[in-house]
């Protein structure tokens, strides 16, 4: 029978599944392979000493200097492998010269690590230290903003200089820094710019404003992921963002309700948009964009930011036990702004959905 | 004559091509394809409206919700395009669904962008200020070791703590944060971590051992970074590192001297190799690993940390204007630390070697 092996090249950092297989992450790219419980990482002599000493019990480890096609062809000699099984975003020259060499190809047509969906007990308290250091950032944010003067043009002013977006963030990014963590695109988005989920906000915060706070770090020594969103806002807020907070806060917790073992998640994205088309915020496009509620409901966080199991309208795959999914509804109005609450939520083995947040929810502050 | 494309497909976090082209960056997925002078941008709805204020003129924006392969399609058949050309780095996943739906593929053997090794005076300015902030990193280390006491044990302590590499590291990325850069496995690696280039540091500082500090920041507004490393001791160092620094010292500034228009990198990279061995240091391999001068001699830098040209032993492809590059000599000792020094040159119009870096060069502090 023709034996084949799981073949990944990358770095530890952009291509998770090589950090899940091996536990070693480095920043220039290397190489895995597996076949059967035979597992193996080849990486340059600068990289040796460190894949050593991180890499998880069973990984071997290769020192190479020769390129990858001759590195694989060595490993799958010894091996007897004639086909390599690769990811869907293996790299399309590579896979061309390894094909000239001789080796069969097959592209993996889903995860080839679908257990990364199913977190153990470690992983969960990974993934909980990272969302620690994320609400020790957003009460920094909420420290700054409630120490910040309103000028009369309704210019959020802190320690005598205008309060942006930019100061914002580089006070939250540094809190969680100093807890270890990375925080690329932290969210501090005030005003209209809210309105726009992407938007990390930049320029002066405004009173009366929503400020969307959404802050995901991600742990420099383990890779796992923090998600978190809060929105705050300094001064008073008009009626109908009062209610679309409200309409919010309802559906996250309604949603966090709706989180079991054998639940569809096109359903809980649903319910959440049930209960804010209840308070009466619809969703739609007109001429000015999207409105309403336009993202999904919920991802997995892991090693990676987003990963499986989604909880949007078009996922129909029941939940299982072992999952950490975030739970953040959203309403965005571009003439208004935006709101979104964001929970993080473990469904354990006994079928409990835990929410692992602890930040607590407060509007105006 | 068959008409073809440039594709490319990723975030313009991890795929600089695609920020490059386009203009814009994006963290999730989106597709950018060119042919001749006719550039288009496929984002989803998400990113739609950052995608129209940021992409460059001449890049039409297409709001696109379908999957990849019909996006694709739907630009290809307005184009009249049946050949798509796409980097090495492609997804081979993606690849073979183009390829089912009639497309020839050409995967490009070299950069899709050459030009890009070649740096306007805008890039220019905007490494330069990367490169400021990296400096203001370093100036923040220095500080914080210049401040630290002498434990009797040699340990550092910094107001009444143990200095560790964790903490001067979350100092030294904090005082860029709040210039506006990204910062991410930032090297403050003391004593025998320093022989290992690509060790990050951990645990406590000692006094009297080398500690590399090897900075490197990307603008979070540009995607440009700059690249610098100083090193320092806190006491007294060894004869055997006193002698290697100054080695390193001389071995950067003689190659900086060699760094012409029509100069041959491996030639560049054996100067500075000559000039520590003059010195008495040699490179080589024992049981106990690397030691000496062990890695290349620098890189370019521009939208990624580490671009062409490369200077090393490999490369004889003549120098040209408008590259900038690193010159970042080292010495690496398993049982005495590391030492690396590394500013960064503009070869400009005129042939002139410009060095961008103002950091001072101090060994003892």
């Amino acid at each position: 029978m023709d034996k084949k092996a799981i073949l990944l090249i990358g770095d530890g950092v952009s291509a998770t599944d090589l950090r899940y297989a091996s536990g070693f992450s480095a920043p220039d790219n290397f190489i895995f392979m597996q076949s059967g419980s035979r597992k193996i990482c080849a990486v340059s002599a600068l990289e040796y000493n460190r894949a050593l000493s991180s890499a998880l019990p069973g990984v071997e480890v290769l020192r190479s200097n020769a390129n990858s096609v001759e590195t694989i062809r060595g490993i799958a000699a010894e091996w007897n492998i004639r086909t390599l099984v690769v990811p869907e975003t293996f790299p399309v020259g590579l896979a061309e010269k390894l094909k000239a060499a001789g080796f069969a190809l097959e592209i993996a047509a889903c995860a080839l690590f679908p257990e990364r969906e199913f977190k153990s007990a470690l992983e969960v308290e990974k993934i909980t230290r990272s969302l620690r250091a994320a609400e020790a950032g957003c009460r920094r944010a909420i420290e700054i903003l409630k120490a910040s003067d309103i000028a009369p043009d309704r210019m959020l002013v802190w320690e005598g200089k205008p309060l942006t977006s930019e100061i914002l963030r580089a006070e939250v990014d540094c809190t969680m820094l100093k807890l270890g963590m990375i925080a690329v695109d932290t969210i501090c988005a005030g005003g209209l710019q809210g309105a726009q989920p992407h938007n990390t906000g930049s320029g002066v915060i405004l009173a009366d404003y929503p400020v969307v706070l959404d802050i995901f770090p991600r742990s420099a020594a383990t890779g796992y992921w923090g998600d978190l969103t809060r929105t705050v806002v300094r001064g008073t807020p008009s009626e109908f963002m009062r209610r679309a907070y409200d309409a919010v806060l309802e559906a996250r917790e309604f949603a966090k309700e709706c989180i079991k073992i054998g639940a569809i998640p096109s359903e809980i994205h649903k319910c959440a948009e049930n209960v804010l088309a209840r308070h009466g915020f619809s969703t739609g496009c007109d001429e000015k964009g999207d409105y309403g509620f336009f993202h999904g409901l919920g991802h997995g966080v892991g090693l990676d930011i987003h990963e499986l199991p989604r909880l949007n309208p078009r996922n129909s795959t029941p939940l299982k036990a072992g999952i950490v999914v975030t739970d953040e509804p959203g309403l965005y109005y571009p003439d208004q702004g935006g709101i979104r609450l964001e929970d993080m939520i473990y469904l354990n083995e006994a079928g409990e959905a835990i929410t692992l947040t602890e930040m607590e929810d407060q509007f105006v502050i």
